[in-house]
């Protein structure tokens, strides 16, 4: 389920910036699998907690699975919406995707690996690099709106398009926090502590 | 919590409307608290898990629960958000909220509060109208959208303020899907049945 949302992030950002309306097919596609495989993660989750009634790490590492699928599949949406916005710009190449989009695409993907990494490998140290990469994100994030703003005020004629990589550019900065989320669960997974919304990062905690 | 949230959604559109920062604020400081009543929730479910070893609709039931509790909360994000935007708006009281805004808004509460109720009553009749009432959001959503574009090709020089308003929409267009995933946790929790990701409504079903 993570390799596909992994790939899904990947093309979607890809699809902007080649507007290449075929990749954003691919990840509209995806989308059902992945919807489909969070379902079974769900359903597997609950059965593993009737039948084997787990407690203490294995019950936290249960929660984690459930609350990281989420997470997965809210990206895969995410994804999805960058996609239906590339898509939706395939006739405006005249509308170029701010560079900057590509810098936040490729810190917020390499953030996803990581927080995948970090709980595969119950790695804290890991998770609160990623945790700490947020705030990379959320500030190109803000440059990139504003990059925005001065080019939707000095070409009213493309707003439209510049409205869609604002969409775009909102999205990649929630795929960021889902990611930043998975982080916070591998916090809670081996500390036994809930984190989430709690966490301040300092990178030499 | 649910309490809370509610009157969060309600005093963020209200900041919205009446461009009033001390209701904007009051929403951000909610939020503090509705975190921690989400991982508080979050606590008492893992232990109820643990201690009692619940199967069928009991464990259903703490499982509905808790991902009720994440929507919740991501509601109560999505309403600061909302003032935030409200917040940068209070300067700019000569762009109007899109009138058709305060339909969306009522709709969405409307979802919110049915949901729950449908939820408190297992309910599944009430839970299919919540899911079918986020097709009249979607359009209302739509519909400001294309509002707000040609304002803003009208007038670059109010790009920002209709651009806050454009995010102000979408964050309750997104208060509306977390409606239809409680309305969707309903039928899970009655029929044993996952749906989200799933569920086409029908009225008459």
């Amino acid at each position: 389920m993570a390799g596909y949302v992994e790939e899904a992030i990947y093309k979607s950002v890809q699809a902007l910036q080649d507007r290449d309306p075929s990749l954003a097919n691919d990840v509209e596609d995806a989308d059902d699998k992945i919807d489909d495989l969070d379902n079974v993660v769900t359903e597997e989750c609950l059965k593993l907690l009737a039948l084997h009634q787990p407690v203490a790490i294995d019950l936290r590492r249960i929660t984690a699975v459930f609350m990281i699928a989420t997470d997965l599949e809210r990206m895969a949406d995410l994804a999805t919406d960058i996609a239906k916005r590339a898509a939706s710009l395939v006739d405006a190449r005249a509308v170029a995707t701010p560079t900057k989009l590509t810098q936040m695409a490729d810190l917020t993907t390499s953030m996803v690996r990581q927080s995948l990494d970090a709980f595969v490998n119950s790695d804290c140290k890991l998770a609160r690099r990623v945790i700490h990469l947020d705030d990379s994100v959320d500030q190109l994030n803000s440059e990139i709106i504003s990059e925005l703003i001065v080019k939707m005020k000095a070409a009213p004629e493309a707003v439209e398009p510049n409205l869609s990589l604002f969409s775009a550019v909102r999205h990649m900065e929630r795929i960021a926090d889902h990611a930043t989320n998975i982080a916070e669960d591998v916090l809670y997974l081996v500390d036994g502590e809930i984190v989430r919304h709690r966490y301040t990062p300092k990178l030499d905690d």
